[in-house]
């Protein structure tokens, strides 16, 4: 069967995946953490070799790092799918049902999105995540994996796929490509591929969504920005900028740029740089310049996504320039204001155009996980659609359903009926 | 101002737009009544001039039909702006109220979606509905309507904006695009227009689809299909087969294909025929062309959004034929079973992957006036972010805003804190 072909299959048992009862969902989740737990000998030996090719190839730490899969990993992801058979079903709400008139009854009722192709990075742990949410919320997979993890992922899918069969799931609900220029392949298929969700860098995503027809959801930058308002207290900013910066900067909602109010920059900034000492390199503008240790910045540097301990630093006048700065040089993720003034905070959560708004916290809380989703495929900064960390309901549409005892339009249009719309919940 | 730097400015004025209040959204609705009726001399005499200009291009009746805006389509158009002034505001809605941790509490709330950008067919009311709902769901708008109504919409268009400017919303919050070149200058402002909702044939909008990396809302084609099930009541199906197919023939959600179960073909097809006399023309498959007056139906029948008075007609074994059949050659826009089995109907219902599927009455309910939705910008054919009639629940997305009072990732990675995960709403 060649790769289109396989594809077509996945589209063709989309609509039986998107009709199963929850009970059938739920006990094919169960029947992986089982499956996984029963065939962790053979999924680690198959990590090994990927180790072990990692090393040979002298990948850098950080990668070898996200590649191990072990009995922690093992035990988080299983843990994890056990979250998700906890969470209500996302599928058949019925989120509107209106009697349009007597014996008509619309009603709006969510269902999956059908086939969603998932490009994930090198750690392995994503695709028993991705695999659980999509399983959870009845939507058929294509999985393509880093090649780093060939072996684990090929162990994974091969674990999580039999138990699902077994468990009553489509003979084609979820499919692992494995050769890197089948990806090429798949972005042609928007006949068959109803959504694309890439995780990866900047280039990919943008690659990604400039190569198909397929609607992408994901974020290709993640410019996220602390402004310190003139009304901040400067004990909370700094740990938060320290926090938002460093906990782990290669994360997409790490901050990259600071906005300091000017009445408040000769304090703050000096404070930060203490407490950051050699940890944080600083690039700031010609007004911060002269307070801390710092390289200048450019232009460039404020549409920057380091992903390392690099952070650009301004001085404005105002909120509303800040505001502006971060609509014009922002990735609309993730920022905050830190501010003890709630009309400022309002303001600020009111204007800037950022899937996620903050106040007096750090950015690194934008994340499926910490919002209490239980997992997540990814984070959006397109607004259409699912916007922020994406769970379960990222992964659902809705189909109207209207039942009738014979209704005809025609008899609207002259008059003859007239319509209701009363609603029933 | 050159064309890209007045769609910049509007990008610019989309943040306040949608930080006005429900108030001011709604006065400026209310100025734009009276506006249209202080102002429907000069509307009507702009309206005039494209009449006369049509007759002289010998554009055909229903064209011209559709161009007039007269004194009864301005008091629909405005009555529908008073139905829209009553709906509830679709802005600052919590869809989600949670504390994370003590004094850590998340909201997903709605919001508009910025920067919308409307191209419409001939008719001149549309541009009064479509800046009606942009404007109460707080969105920005490009408009760009048929050249033969060219006088009417600059006219239409400028008494809506001066009324709603004088109400207080920004100076560019919509902008009129008059030059047909210049819609391909839209396509290339990803970076300022949010939303593309084009209205037209399938091939403009296929175009517009293929040449913008802005995300398009809409449908191409309308394929809808009418499945008449071995358990159906004959009397209920016929008027409904006719009300689909003929009681306005160009609209996207009449039927263009009737598929009838092997055991009731017999039956149905000559009460059809008789009933629809010499209204619709049948194309049938070689199982039913005996059966009635018809021509042979082509594979590419099957795949044809006819818009005329012509019905394909298939014979289909078993209810999974149809739903197959439906699957494959349908726009997954609205498709009916008819039916008097509850089991039949639900797993049609359950498993055709349409925006719309019903049971027992016409396809033509397939409207955002007949749903109740108080008026459409269009209707979805797919099924990322809204799908089926597009009201004002489908111009918003939302942001995640989360207030803290200092608290860091760190913490909770280092086992510090603990998420509470509690919803307060």
């Amino acid at each position: 069967m060649d790769f289109i072909d396989s594809i077509k299959k996945v589209k063709e048992d989309s609509f039986a995946m998107a009709s199963l009862s929850e009970d059938v969902r739920n006990n094919a989740l169960e029947a992986v953490t089982k499956a996984l737990n029963e065939n962790k000998a053979a999924i680690f030996d198959a990590n090994n070799r990927d180790l072990e090719a990692a090393k040979e190839s002298s990948l850098a730490d950080p990668i070898i790092n996200r590649l191990k899969f072990d009995d922690h990993k093992l035990s988080t992801c299983i843990s994890g799918i056990y979250d998700l058979i906890d969470l209500d079903d996302p599928l058949f709400k019925e989120l509107l049902k209106r009697e349009l008139d007597k014996d008509l009854v619309l009603t709006k009722t969510t269902c999956p999105i059908g086939v969603i192709g998932v490009i994930f990075e090198s750690r392995p742990d994503a695709l028993v995540q991705i695999a659980a949410l999509c399983i959870k919320s009845g939507n058929c997979i294509i999985l393509k994996g880093g090649s780093e993890a060939k072996n684990t992922n090929k162990a994974l899918f091969d674990v999580i796929y039999k138990a699902c069969v077994a468990a009553g799931l489509p003979q084609h609900f979820a499919v692992l490509i494995e050769d890197r220029a089948e990806i090429n392949e798949l972005l042609k298929c928007h006949d068959y591929v109803d959504l694309l969700i890439p995780r990866g860098s900047n280039q990919f995503v943008q690659y990604i969504m400039d190569n198909s027809k397929i609607p992408v959801m994901g974020h290709a930058d993640g410019i996220c920005h602390i402004y310190v308002d003139g009304a901040a207290n400067v004990e909370k900013a700094v740990p938060i900028i320290i926090d938002s910066k460093t906990q782990y900067v290669a994360a997409c909602n790490a901050a990259e740029t600071l906005l300091v109010h000017k009445d408040i920059a000769d304090v703050l900034l000096p404070l930060l740089s203490d407490a950051s000492g050699n940890n944080i390199k600083y690039k700031c503008d010609a007004r911060s310049m002269g307070m801390i240790s710092c390289e200048p910045a450019t232009e460039e540097d404020f549409k920057t996504e380091y992903l390392d301990y690099i952070l650009s630093v301004k001085i404005v006048d105002n909120i509303d320039e800040a505001i502006n700065h971060i609509n014009k040089y922002g990735s609309h993720h993730t920022d905050c204001i830190i501010t003890e003034d709630k009309d400022s905070a309002d303001k600020f959560m009111s204007l800037v155009d950022s899937a996620g708004v903050y106040q007096n916290c750090s950015t690194r809380f934008a994340d499926g996980f910490r919002y209490g989703f239980g997992a997540e495929v990814g984070i959006s900064t397109g607004k259409i659609h699912a916007r922020g960390p994406v769970g379960l309901d990222g992964l659902v549409t809705y189909k109207y359903k209207l039942v009738g005892t014979g209704q005809i339009v025609a008899d609207y249009a002259s008059g003859k009926s007239t319509f209701k719309f009363h609603d029933l919940i």
